[in-house]
């Protein structure tokens, strides 16, 4: 281990710590709007708890690194609301960009392994990747139903709107999450 | 898998998000006092990173998965900042409780893996937990220097009261680090 190694190590690991401050749609059981940081932690735990519930064998541990990682593009290129417009080709470059700057802080053996399994996530198409993205699209719905609303009231999202852009993605991931979901939002939509 | 399993699952993974507002005495580097959910992810990706600086094996995962359950216990606790006045057996009492409720939530077999993880995490003793510990007291001073004071300002902390309360734990589970760092803290307190 040479110093230059720590030194770069730590050049990523205070560089990320920006994280905390990129700010999502998604608000906390008191209201305040969840952090990309915290988001990634709670998601973390979410493989950690939820493993079991994967429609085929997945490496948890790879899971929570990718969920560790995945956001980190975000502090060079933003949070894009699930809900909001966007121009997604334009997100697609500005986070592979951000992936090139953020990842190559680190030593080139990591830097290589952190922006492939980025990459991975992004493709969702390996098993730990469709798990790991389906979490990520299962836990805000999740903090709307304890807040009751949350970025659905704000975006003015319908259940049918839901149902569109939420299914497709939860149910290839994490079938059986998303049938516990799914009631629970539809009871959601009936009362609001 | 029952359905009750995973509502107890999701039991807990709710009442985890309250962590998101536990809030700590170091700042991140805007000035905002860092919370124990995104402190949580910080020190995951440290030891993502830093796993190599470790002075005997360790099991990575198991060290992300500590690190990602270290804090919790603060929902119900409190978090006690290392350079204030706390007494110890209040909060390892109240800590305690805190683990039993908290992990208590889960499935009986994933309430028992946690709780056993938690108080290895406490005790210090392994190769894992000790690594993790040094991670957990390595972060602030780092995100001490980034903002020039922080915690240390704060509390009014001399270089020999750090050196007192940190080398002791960062230098058993992590002599590397420590080694990196110190130069950089006397530097610190050298100008201050
Ligand atoms: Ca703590």
């Amino acid at each position: 281990m040479s110093v230059d190694r720590l030194d770069a190590q730590m050049a990523f690991l205070m560089e990320a710590d920006k994280l905390k401050a990129i700010t999502r749609a998604t608000r906390n059981h008191d209201g305040r709007f969840e952090n990309s940081a915290e988001h990634s932690w709670h998601l973390a735990l979410f493989a950690t708890v939820l493993a079991e519930h994967a429609p085929e064998p997945v490496n948890v541990g790879r899971v929570v690194k990718m969920l560790l990682i995945h956001d980190i593009v975000e502090i060079d290129a933003g949070d894009a609301p699930i809900f909001g417009e966007v121009d997604h080709s334009a997100v697609d470059a500005s986070e592979r960009a951000a992936a090139d700057r953020l990842f190559g802080l680190l030593p080139q053996d990591q830097a290589t392994e952190f922006l492939e399994l980025w990459h991975e996530f992004e493709d969702n198409e390996t098993p730990d990747a469709r798990f790991a993205k389906s979490l990520d699209r299962f836990q805000p719905p999740n903090l709307n139903l304890a807040i009751g609303g949350g970025s659905w009231t704000d975006y003015n999202v319908s259940l049918e709107t839901f149902e569109g852009k939420l299914a497709p993605k939860i149910q290839r991931g994490a079938p059986a999450l998303w049938n516990w979901l799914h009631p629970r939002v539809k009871a959601f939509f009936r009362t609001a």
